[in-house]
């Protein structure tokens, strides 16, 4: 039986706040949801569908990506995303880039034009100038709430991710972040490393992931993830296990995946996920934990 | 009943060409594996022998890595690096530093002195400077063999890697490599990504791995070899197991384990992999395949 086509997004995993736009991140992530799915009905691929959603939250500065990313010590932005075709496991990625609003879309210039999966830094932005990609100045990347969460030492939340099933039954799995507010200046996280904040196989799952980036380094959460779907687990069940590795990792997380049968599932060990699906069963939003 | 010290180092899968020098690398590996035991035997950490092994192996121009690192594209030497603790699953590594020797002691810092794992480009060169480590301009990095093999467009071997466990049991390993010759520049390969070119888990295996960095990202070869241990499987039976799922990742590549148990094993899909140990047994090296 054919898996419908179906979308499911994060808005990023952190301490739930008293000033969170709740509603404005739940718009957000049902919005993306369903410009990956209008890119599905269209015929277009899992990867084509991840990366049309991960654009969209790139260009909402309620997010931790692109416009709103969060800010390095010295109030910069240095963006990382990454890439993953299910079908082929190929994968693009970049990190500590400056000069482009979406790095998800270098990410698959990375992944689809050269013989590489990554590239960082100055060598990453020549490859983007090179491709003809819009480049625009850091400071427009940057926003007065990420400027005071700078200040205020706050816990950057609002990595933004994508997972996706296509026609043909392929999975594809997306992530990009500003990474974590006061970070070292070239500091990664896991959201471009594959195997870490992405991962896709059509044999196993597509997962995205979130949280404190060391923590989910440490336990490869999205290989973990895709590995405990491909043992046998239900969707909700493998992503719950998966969390409990984090247990020896010291950091919380949460992570959103799509099985290759076409089941969406997510879960978090923070206090909030922002989330939006689209599938054969219809749409959703959510910001909290899911009523039991 | 407590493992004996052991280590076991690689010096890069590739490739077996004519003028390889087989005695070389076979001597150099050996060497470091030997200094890296006798950190074991002063007490010193598993952490500290990968480190101790990794450096010798960075300053010696028969390797890729450190001095004679594979050059980029543009005629520089980009180096990555990274070190995995499996009695903590903390982690380490750093990528695209162009300005020491030893990108692993780099990595290294970025472990204990930061709250991050990774660092990359001018990020990570500015991090090192302020910790004190010695810079050096990058063409001394430069060897002329390494010129000649970016001229004649050949493929880059002699990434190293040392894993290894402590009298406390502890295991760890660490990854160094100038990467891919004729690489763009900020290409990022496996060797520093945790889950990829290096693991290291207490409870499962340190892993540490070489070969076609884009195929080994895409299978996270690392993290894939240290689970098919933790499943039970004797250690070489893991390694060669491991590398069957390159089958779908176009590439092929080597690595070393130490399992919980203290076993050292190894395994290669490419002609030639180049390593040396050292353990309750005795010493040894080698670089084609072993008989059987």
């Amino acid at each position: 039986m054919k898996a419908p086509l179906s979308i499911l997004v994060h808005g990023g995993a952190g301490p739930h706040r008293p000033d969170d736009d709740v509603a404005a991140a739940q718009a957000g992530c049902l919005a993306a949801a369903r410009a990956g799915h209008a890119v599905l009905k269209r015929g277009g691929s899992a990867v084509d569908a991840v990366e049309a959603a991960v654009r969209l939250l790139e260009d909402d500065p309620v997010f931790n990506a692109g416009v709103g990313a969060a800010l390095t010590r010295d109030g910069a932005a240095e963006l990382d995303a990454s890439v993953m075709d299910g079908a082929t496991l190929s994968a693009g990625a970049v990190a500590c880039v400056t000069c482009f609003q979406n790095p998800i879309t270098l990410a698959r210039r990375v992944m689809e034009d050269t013989p590489h999966i990554m590239l960082v830094g100055a060598g990453a932005e020549a490859f983007g100038r090179a491709r003809g990609l819009p480049v625009i100045a850091n400071e427009r990347l940057v926003t007065a709430q990420a400027r005071r969460e700078l200040e205020t030492h706050r816990v950057s939340t609002g990595t933004v991710g994508a997972v996706a099933i296509d026609g043909a039954g392929h999975l594809a799995a997306a992530t990009s972040t500003g990474g974590t507010t006061g970070k070292l200046p070239g500091r990664v996280g896991d959201s471009p490393l594959i195997g870490c904040g992405t991962y896709a196989d059509d044999m196993k799952a597509a997962v995205s992931c979130t949280g404190l980036g060391e923590a989910i380094i440490r336990v490869s959460l999205a290989r973990h993830a895709a590995d405990l779907v491909a043992s046998g687990l239900d969707g909700f069940a493998a992503a719950r296990a998966a969390l409990e590795a984090l247990a020896r990792a010291r950091g919380a997380a949460g992570l959103i995946l799509v099985t290759p049968a076409g089941q969406l599932a997510w879960a978090f060990s923070t206090q909030r996920m922002a989330r939006g699906w689209v599938n054969g069963a219809g749409e959703g939003a959510g910001f909290g934990p899911d009523p039991r």
